[in-house]
């Protein structure tokens, strides 16, 4: 019974069928019928004419947008708990050429004008000092939490004040959008985001992540820095015919909504537990070693997330009863 | 009918039930039951220790192997019309930090000891020049020619006289294999092979290719650097049954054996045209563009490649039927 | 009435006189008969084999000894207010290819093992974290402290259980050494660095610092890095003969003491306003703005360094009697 | 008596002098008063506005230039002989990260437009191939032509055409305007070309190169990138001081004049023997292993350059008699 990551999860069964259905001779690469959808399929989601590129994994979703929108002696301003900083082995050093992530502190992973304009402001205007060229916030952030479209709204003024290009780390877009009722639209492009990675490999995907660019203009830098990195599959049809059968009648909103409803089912079992509120598929608990120790003894897996506290993750396919049977286990510690 | 590439064909039947059957929880990354098979699955294949990494593309697998064996100021030797030179955007530049590519030629894309020798010898010693540090041969080459043993062997003697790391792109290893009849440990590492990117996907995989490390030392810093160039999926197991499938009764072999066999159905259709031996799966005729548009007029797609020179390639389930009309309608022209 | 800083100062008129001497045709780059004497001239002052290249900036031999210390994945620990970190821009991140600078707190921008090691044992030991594989410390620090030879040596302990390599910067070598009195061999590869920057620049060169090498195999490699980032100037021998001027007779010794002993006149006239005891050439103050105001009306010119404090540098030809001056104007604030 | 090289040669005493003047304290990296100065002088010299950046080889100007020209996904067309592919220890690939060099011929290393244009449009225009994106000349070029500035004027035509940027290396840019006569705008500027590397180390400066950059929008990017690079010199005023002395009464003219004459008199001597016209300061000679042998026992020192020919170089101070005693000695043969 793993409460570890959603990234582990199985992938949805109408996926698999969408994998097997494209599974015949097509153009290679993104010349097929499936990934020629994709633009206009995310343009209706979006409510706006969007670029929208397939890659495998959230990482290089995320590094070859931030390699478009910093150049390689500039900074990219981020939390400091960020996916990008904390989990990707370095990646945007990588694939930005030695860019330098730039952290700031906020609670619950979030991030607020104020400690991103304070840090901005500490940065000398000279040539000895790395200047700030891009803000990614991750949305849910990593500790659970959903930006309201005001929040990203107020982030994309203080990144245009500052001539920050405006990056959305979206892994868990899906139960973002499906915790707030935002618009898509309204939580990116209208609130300054130019470039979102759109998870969907938590959230029901086999292998396809979305590189969504509201800025169209980075399509064919982005095309050729994919291709160079590695990451231009050949049978991509397999990899947008997921991402189809996943916005086929919002399956990817009722699959982040299934996440959700879990995660809230495990929060209301401990209100005094949670070290965030926890408003995505993530729950964060104060406990023991010994509750832990005795919720694992259960036969419940989960991580300790530094001293006193563990983190629970559910996912579109976390079983209601199994879920229960926690939420149970945890109020009777 | 199209015989444009053997990249864009189908996955296996099989490759396709092994993800379904893959399709549940397991742990990420590739810490998963059926990644854990790979090792020893290849370990046998080869007849010895070796380690083999999963990856999702043939770029991804080549340039991962050549960053390891070249540092960013030496160069990779290779042909002038290897794929890390022709077709992959520049990415071994990019995976090893801007090494060079010291380009040599040789009929049919393949190289001879002479060659790569005079060509290092026309190298300065001094610290002006780049100083070649690796070799990388394609198997089949990009010309559908086969190493045999030997030749590989005599360019491994090359090698380490010249200390260079050794690499194999074998894309298409499968086909070479079919075609030599060699055992896979003759012509990679007792030849002084260090890395072969050993490729799936031409042959009925979905997105798997897989990086053998014959030097087992240098495993740990790939799947770092697989990290940190997004590669490392998180539903690795996905990847992993993919291969496992296809190594099931050889059936690698047999689809390698039944793309050789179209091939030679439609060499002995016109063995005046051929512009190289037909060793694998690509043929390569003389052809003049009103007889290559009036094929194309009965129906049949493929490449020019150059003047008056044409490429077909077959795949593991070109149609025999398809495979013999394309014959025919060659021989008669 | 300047004290902003020590970097630009005048050359010392031996350098001079020593780039008039060596004014005349020989041979090229680094084959002239001035840098031929630089491994026996640095081996002597350190007791042991060493190879010395000349570079031009601190940040070029800085970061040049940290690209071949460290991989482009790995991680570079250091203090936050280091150099390397606050005033490369981002050089090290471009010499390396993207390593992290690992980022630990300490007074004065000192190191301690303890910091050192509990910032390590943060990182968890995957391939999503990345791994530290290099320590590098600032001596005397950018807050003017000189490491004793027992403390670098307690770093190097702690370099060598973490299998870090280990860098120091010392573009106040001089003066660190001036201070503490410590043998060269001493401070460095006794205490375990492997690679010594060793700055002339500051205290009385002209434009040559030297990169020292007690791990003498990484010469070859740091030669051709030289090469590759456009550092190797055609008439070296005219920042040997800079060098050689400056370890004739101990004349760095010399200017670095004067810089000192200036120092020391000034923190003796203010020593309840010291942040920091004044261990080289460097002297930050507690001071209002109105205090400062009326320094520089007086006529003298330094750094504001951050809210209510001011650093003064001095530098081996700080005229005595300017410095008694400025000494005098303190103590009467 | 020494004919290997331009870039071995004494600085002209007036450098030396200029060095000694500006030896007092100022402000430190290009905040000086002498380095203020050179855009001004610049912009006079090129008649239009330009910015001028001091670096100290023509490695560092020659790649700055082309980082900021060339995307790190780019090709950047140059001769196969120009001595960013061939000398720079692939110096290009590391500024550029990662940016290939797409090599065309033409004899004498002088590029044609219709052998770039040629090269280009055997370029797929797709993601799979490196697409051009920069040209890069040499002038005078690697085996001593000079361009004309019809010339350049076309090659710039041809940039145009193809949306590439356009970099001169001017090593020897002074004895290809004292052999031609041109003024330096209408080789450059009016002709196309957006940066030149203005070489003066090889014309009797010390150590000081300049950028000249005629988009005079690419100064800000490029002051980021020489401090990124370790190239900021702290005493630049020393660096400008030499370009300042080189520049007053034209004294570059008159040192690249009195190369090209020494460079005549030895080519009229053997009219012959000439593999290229001598129209700056390297001549290239057929000879046989037994005449060079002799011209060496006589005690003159040049370099073979392939079989059956060598290279002499001369410089702003070559002696005119012994300059006569060699072209006598050639004669003599």
């Amino acid at each position: 019974m793993r409460f570890f990551s959603d990234n582990a999860a199985a992938a949805h069964p109408a996926v698999i069928e969408a994998i097997a259905a494209s599974n015949r001779l097509d153009t290679a690469y993104d010349g097929d019928a499936y990934s020629a959808q994709l633009d206009a399929a995310f343009s209706d989601l979006f409510e706006t004419q969007v670029k929208a590129l397939w890659v495998t994994t959230g990482t290089a979703a995320n590094c070859l947008a931030l390699a478009a929108l910093c150049p390689p002696h500039g900074a990219i301003v981020c939390h400091r708990d960020a996916h990008i900083e904390v989990d990707e082995a370095g990646a945007p050093g990588f694939f930005t050429h030695g860019a330098k992530l730039m952290l700031v502190d906020g609670p619950g992973a979030k991030l607020a004008p104020d400690a991103v304009g304070a840090a901005i402001d500490r940065i000398r205007k000279d040539v000895h000092q790395v200047q700030p060229k891009a803000l990614s916030i991750t949305n849910a952030t990593e500790y659970g939490l959903a930006y309201s479209a005001g929040e990203v709204g107020a982030l994309g003024e203080t990144a245009k004040r500052h001539a920050l290009r405006f990056h959305m780390d979206g892994a868990r877009f899906a139960n973002a959008i499906a915790s707030t009722g935002d618009r898509p639209a309204d939580v990116t492009w209208r609130a300054g985001v130019e470039a979102l990675s759109f998870g969907f490999v938590k959230n029901g995907g086999l292998n396809a992540e979305v590189l969504i660019l509201f800025d169209t203009s980075l399509a064919d830098e982005i095309a050729v820095r994919r291709k160079r990195a590695g990451h231009l599959a050949s049978k991509g049809r397999m990899l947008a015919a997921q991402i189809l059968a996943l916005l086929d009648n919002d399956l990817w909103l009722a699959n982040a909504r299934a996440a959700n409803a879990a995660a809230q089912a495990l929060a209301g079992a401990a209100p005094d537990r949670l070290v965030y509120p926890v408003e995505a598929n993530e729950i964060f608990l104060r406990m023991t070693p010994e509750e832990a120790a005795s919720l694992r003894a259960a036969g419940f897996d989960f991580y300790d997330w530094g001293a006193g506290e563990i983190r629970l993750v559910t996912s579109w396919d976390s079983d209601p009863e199994t879920v229960e049977q926690l939420a149970k286990a945890i109020a009777a510690l």
